[in-house]
């Protein structure tokens, strides 16, 4: 049985997470990118705490509470000492881990007096921060993203600050049968609504694939591919990884190519932290294989995506306002193509529903 | 005993309804001008809920909830194809009675998935909506309005957005006594703050009447008819229709006429619609009976009303304003003068305790 | 043993007022400048309640719910007519009793229609306002300020609206720790910092004072007194008077006078009323017993006093907006330096307790 003949009413039997799902903590989230800690200090709202960040003076980022432990003056408003931070109230000093080194009006530092500080790890141009129980934050979950730190590809990048849940941006992601309704024909052609997807759940991570062979390209990749009008074999997958990330890689090969065909590839990385709970840091990575010195494709690439995502965007904060301004929770429909988005949405509550009791006491 | 003696202590037996009553839900409201209404999507919000409006290839016209029942995309960001309106998201087709008849990734549209539409009723000017109980829309209760459709008459128009609710606005319209006051002399005479009411309720209707013989002339009134600063027997009413509706009819006739004694006649029509709980959506329709082709008196008329009209709006917001930053029900003494509005508002508090249940889960 | 060197285990047992304990309602607050009030009508927020001042015609001031009793109409919006206020909206007249004594629709002035008026007593600049349980409106408790008023000081004052809660606001008065890491070198030395206080309570009020010998005069001081860079034995105290009043007084004298060893005095007087919850009026007034015909000074002074106060506002501003953006209270460190301040929110706390019956019906 295809997905698209699946009954609707078997998918309603699912549990799903919608927007006011207590959102997961236990996860690596995109912090800050790399180029933004440096040696000033930096905010950034992360689960709905300000989260301060710095470099210390040997390069290592920093992420901490931004507000002091002895009357929540935010540190931001102080300034950085070495590797330290000093509160501009009272001119307590702590140190990168958080721990009191100083309090001017004390002969002795007060070693109970320590800010929250949260691990960060950083890979390529990103800082990854984990918010959650600190004992779990396991270097091993970080998601490898080498195309964004390597010389064979090229990446085109750009974030946006969306106000929309978590919940809404990966189902957009997980569902391809908007493309043509939502994007138009430059991403995506006619036969994506119906093409035959395989899903697959593995833990915690949802993945969809689609092959659809000899088809004509999408306009705009033919344009960027330079073969446009093109028939060509194409493979892609989606990948939900974590809440805060989703990646998909495509394969574009000329099915009945004219000389040597040789294959295209594009990997784009959707990153996801949200600022509160239905607003959120989006940062995304369009990273290709070929032309990678050509500036024109970065610019063509730059403003198709850029309406791409504005159109997703303003698609997922419209939705968000009706629910924001509903005064009871509104019901949806699910059809069997949401299939995929509504997997992730039940990994989504099972997730916060495991950590409920943390969540109910995140500080 | 006149209503001016009557005890005030009498008055405060009355249990009424205001800013904070649950909004009457059985009842045509006005959901838009019929000129609105066309072959564009246009939304307003009734009663909390945006509301989609459009009109068939036939000329009927639609309502239904701007809501896609899928993912909740705001359908006025679709677009019109014949008498069905296609969703922006998914490409999800509805029809004029909000059933899907399409959706893309589906080989067959989902019977169950249809759009909650709302009965529509277009009388003259007016389209008239009915978000309660659609079995309890009976055409019957469409008050009619003939002189907004009628050569016989002359009518001013204009509307405005009221930040107050809808209780304050019915009781500012069944009390004469604060026209000298909150709008001087161009309206109203000394003699309307004493003259004595006739006060009667019909059903879920009240009416005031006042017979002012051999009186002055308000100015504003004198000038249009042409006959200022003479004296007229002077006959006004003053109805609460229905929680939408206020109608009042006047009628002037010179008091010793120098010539023959033509009646003037004036009906003001106010329509009200609820936006959300204290906001509303004020249409009024100023209808005379002579000088039905002097743009000139059409000026003066517009410029009158609206200055009045801004008057009642400005101190209904101020009231209104006060209310909501009260951290505590605000106490207010009523007084003889005060009963008309106040059997209005114990109408109304009972409409809304009998569909009280239904209001607990309007969708 | 020295204040530095208590534990802050003690102190940590203390119960104290926060930014969520109730408003001390039974306290005489600065309603306004003296100045302020005249033959206009003029409101102000106080408690959370808006009040409309003005002065009768023989110049006694008046306060009284700015909320017309009948149906919440603000009374500034109608007009003062000799001693008495009219209502703009059906013409209510109240006398500075708040006692209606005419309503032009009813032939006898309702007697049980009465505003709530509240005590107020002018004071040299001051109009202070009673919004608790009248029969409290204890003369005796307006706290004496003459040098507002003498011809022996000379004055600078100011006023500022503070988006934060009274109690931080007091507690950064009850504390010198940081006068020289928010305010700089101007108002302070780095030995306030580790200078030792004597802090005693009297009832509900704190002192703090200290005596520094021999000590460099800080910059902004020694300007204004003409003794900069010179060392003086200085002398000040610091005493939370009331929920509404802080007040300081500092003394200096040169060390080694060359001639004639002449004090110099400084009266700060702080004073503070609440608008709502985290919001509050704030005036300041700043007097000095030398130079009191130096316009020059003047200037100095108030171009000093703004930059400190400015700090402190945007310091209180900066925590109560992290305070108000957090979900859950905010735990908060206290150490010995903080000892003024947390006696001074103890009897804060006690005085909302000891009201806690009454601030929960306030009107």
């Amino acid at each position: 049985m295809s997905l698209a003949e699946s009954t609707a009413s078997s998918a309603a039997s699912f549990q799903m997470a919608d927007h006011r799902t207590p959102l997961v903590r236990n996860c690596w989230y995109m912090g800050a990118l790399a180029s933004e800690v440096g040696r000033t200090l930096m905010v950034r709202r992360v689960l709905g705490t300000p989260v301060l960040f710095y470099r210390t003076e040997a390069g290592l980022p920093v992420a901490m509470d931004n507000r002091c432990v002895h009357r929540s003056f935010p540190l931001d408003k102080g300034r950085l000492e070495g590797d330290c931070v000093r509160c501009g109230y009272h001119g307590m000093r702590f140190d990168a881990s958080g721990q009191c080194v100083e309090m001017p009006s004390l002969r002795r530092a007060p070693g109970h007096a320590k800010q929250r500080s949260y691990p960060v790890r950083e890979r390529g141009p990103v800082v990854w921060i984990w918010m959650g129980d600190a004992a779990k934050a396991d270097d091993s979950l970080i998601v490898d993203l080498p195309w964004l730190d390597s010389d064979a590809w090229r990446t085109v990048s750009g974030s946006a600050e969306v106000d929309a849940n978590y919940v809404a941006m990966h189902e957009n992601l997980l569902d391809h049968t908007h493309f043509p309704v939502l994007h138009g024909d430059a991403v995506s052609t006619e036969e994506y609504i119906n093409s035959v997807l395989k899903v697959r759940q593995e833990g915690n991570k949802v993945f969809m694939t689609r092959e659809l062979p000899d088809s004509p390209v999408a306009a705009g990749f033919g344009h960027i591919m330079g073969i446009p009008g093109r028939r060509v074999d194409s493979y892609s997958d989606s990948c939900f990884e974590s809440p805060a990330l989703h990646v998909s890689h495509s394969r574009f090969v000329e099915s009945a190519p004219q000389g040597e065909a040789r294959p295209f590839h594009f990997n784009i990385t959707h990153v996801f932290t949200p600022a509160q709970q239905n607003s959120i840091h989006y940062w995304w990575f369009f990273s290709r294989d070929f032309q990678l010195d050509n500036p024109e494709i970065d610019g063509v690439l730059a403003a198709g995506i850029n309406k791409a995502f504005t159109e997703d965007k303003d698609a997922l904060s419209w939705i968000q306002a009706i629910k924001d301004e509903a005064v009871e929770p509104l019901p949806e429909l699910s059809f069997a193509p949401d299939r995929p988005g509504m997997l992730m949405r039940s990994v989504l509550l099972r997730l916060a529903n495991e950590e409920s009791k943390y969540s109910a006491n995140p500080s």
